[in-house]
């Protein structure tokens, strides 16, 4: 562990996670620096949003990163050298998957399906047409820790079993799981998935998307996803910086990273907020999503705390 | 783990850590709120300070916190119901042996000895001498990251062998422990101290102080730190609220420690820093006393990184 494992690979998902915040409204300048400075960082791969369809969502509403056009990637990674790969998400029952050209035509390298375990089936048949177009797959299991009964162990077979995906993700969306939860959850995982490397996505809500990340590496998962400065939903992921600070790989250089967060994630996070609060932090240890959390957040009662803890408390036992 | 375990106790050290970013300068006022909001909320252990000498530190630079004197202890609890004990911590080569009365004239229930390794000498004749005047003792090892050679097996022998302290605390003064480091650290510990309880102290600088103390909880550490909002030198301590929120031990309750952080916390937030932030991340992944990051903070350059972190590699190399 105090030595690197070469086939660990690291995710940004700063643009699709911090979007999340703001609608995807990021100036392409903005979203040009994030991919400038984590290229230079050596950054494995770099998600720039969502790949959803524009006949469920408006382009009036939502910034390009919901919709992640070729042509805006094009215009992002214009003249920037870069070794890393580019991915984009797709959510299960928002994508039309006739919108999905054949790898060879597209800067994307890597599509992610986001799943409830319930939807599983629907992932699959996802991520099994995305590979057959040439990209690189991953599943990505949302809100593990509300659908931990046998219905996961079903899931996790079917994904060995059914789907052609390259890597599972373990997500943590409320930010609940302690390490000794994460150690479980990969082992389970494990004792299956013999095909497919595994990945973890973290949220922060107690201050636990680095140490679970670090637990997962542990337990052998080899996809990490962090962020600049923490930007996500909420409570926002795993720092991008303590993950590259802790794994030993020479390949990665912290230093653009530091100069991207003075130059634009300080000021942005004047305007935007993301991160650790009580609020969050009472949604994870409840075990709930985060958006009555936000809501709060986003009113004038936002550090009004323990009557928004006897709600969520309240709403749990009626 | 998912059940409580009723040995466990937890020590809030919010009034004597954050005093090291205010030179110990809260008001009375301020204390006692805290230390109603902490009674009500049935932590175990609340430290108010330190016991240093008026010889050493000025009462003019210093506030009252710095040196706890009795009557000023007696004027934060009076009136207060409380079953929670009266902690202070006394530096090794700063306390007066004189000042110390027997413990049964005085409202301190207990009297913590700072101290690195080298001086675990002197330590263990400050904490013998409190012990023997009837208080509850510990040793706190700080900078244990730094000074983990042979020279700390000696100390652990010496503590268990020598020693009349009651609980030994690991101190993660640089906030750079991981996980395995602490269960590292907890066994080497254990193996040796057979008589005394053992405690965890940590720092967030990596965002792990909470996690840390979680392993260290898995490792039988049976006393634990923790500040309100995580208030603490630098980037400050584990987060009382997610810890208690954690213990599953039904005398803890959260509501008055959330109404305090809304009223009393938030507030002071705004006028004094601690907590997460890029230089104290980066001295912890350095293993360095946080001076440097501290002195950038309270500097023009606070949000100048790159800068920063290259003279702290060049210095380490140099």
């Amino acid at each position: 562990m105090f030595m690197y494992r070469p086939e660990i690979k690291v995710l940004d998902c700063s643009i699709r996670d911090g979007g999340l915040m703001n609608k995807h409204q990021f100036s392409f300048e903005f979203v040009r620096s994030v991919y400038k400075a984590l290229s230079e960082a050596g950054v494995d791969y770099i998600e720039l949003g969502y790949r959803n369809s524009k006949k469920k969502f408006s382009p009036d509403e939502y910034g390009p990163w919901k919709f992640c056009d070729d042509e805006d990637i094009l215009r992002v990674i214009d003249g920037i050298e870069s070794k890393s790969k580019i991915s984009v998400m797709g959510d299960v029952g928002r994508v039309d998957m006739d919108d999905i050209k054949p790898a060879s035509d597209s800067p994307v390298d890597m599509i992610r399906t986001a799943v409830y375990v319930k939807d599983i089936d629907k992932a699959i048949y996802m991520a099994n047409e995305f590979h057959d177009k040439g990209y690189e797959t991953t599943i990505n299991v949302m809100a593990i820790s509300r659908d931990q009964g046998p219905e996961l162990d079903e899931a996790i077979e079917q994904l060995e079993h059914e789907c052609k995906c390259d890597v599972v993700y373990i997500v943590d969306s409320f930010g609940a799981l302690y390490q000794e939860t994460v150690q479980h959850l990969m082992k389970r995982f494990k004792k299956v998935i013999k095909s497919k490397e595994i990945g973890f996505h973290g949220h922060n809500n107690q201050q636990l998307a680095f140490s679970n990340t670090i637990e997962a590496i542990i337990q052998n998962a080899n996809r990490l996803d962090g962020t600049v400065f923490g930007i996500g939903r909420a409570a926002g992921n795993c720092h991008l910086k303590l993950l590259l600070g802790f794994l030993k790989n020479p390949k990665y250089d912290i230093k653009p990273i530091l100069d991207l967060i003075s130059k634009e994630f300080i000021p942005l996070r004047e305007k935007l907020e993301w991160g650790y609060t009580i609020p969050y932090a009472l949604t994870g240890i409840i075990n709930e999503h985060p958006r009555t959390a936000m809501a709060l957040r986003a009113s004038e009662d936002r550090d009004n705390y323990s009557e928004f803890y006897e709600d969520l408390v309240n709403s749990k036992m009626d």
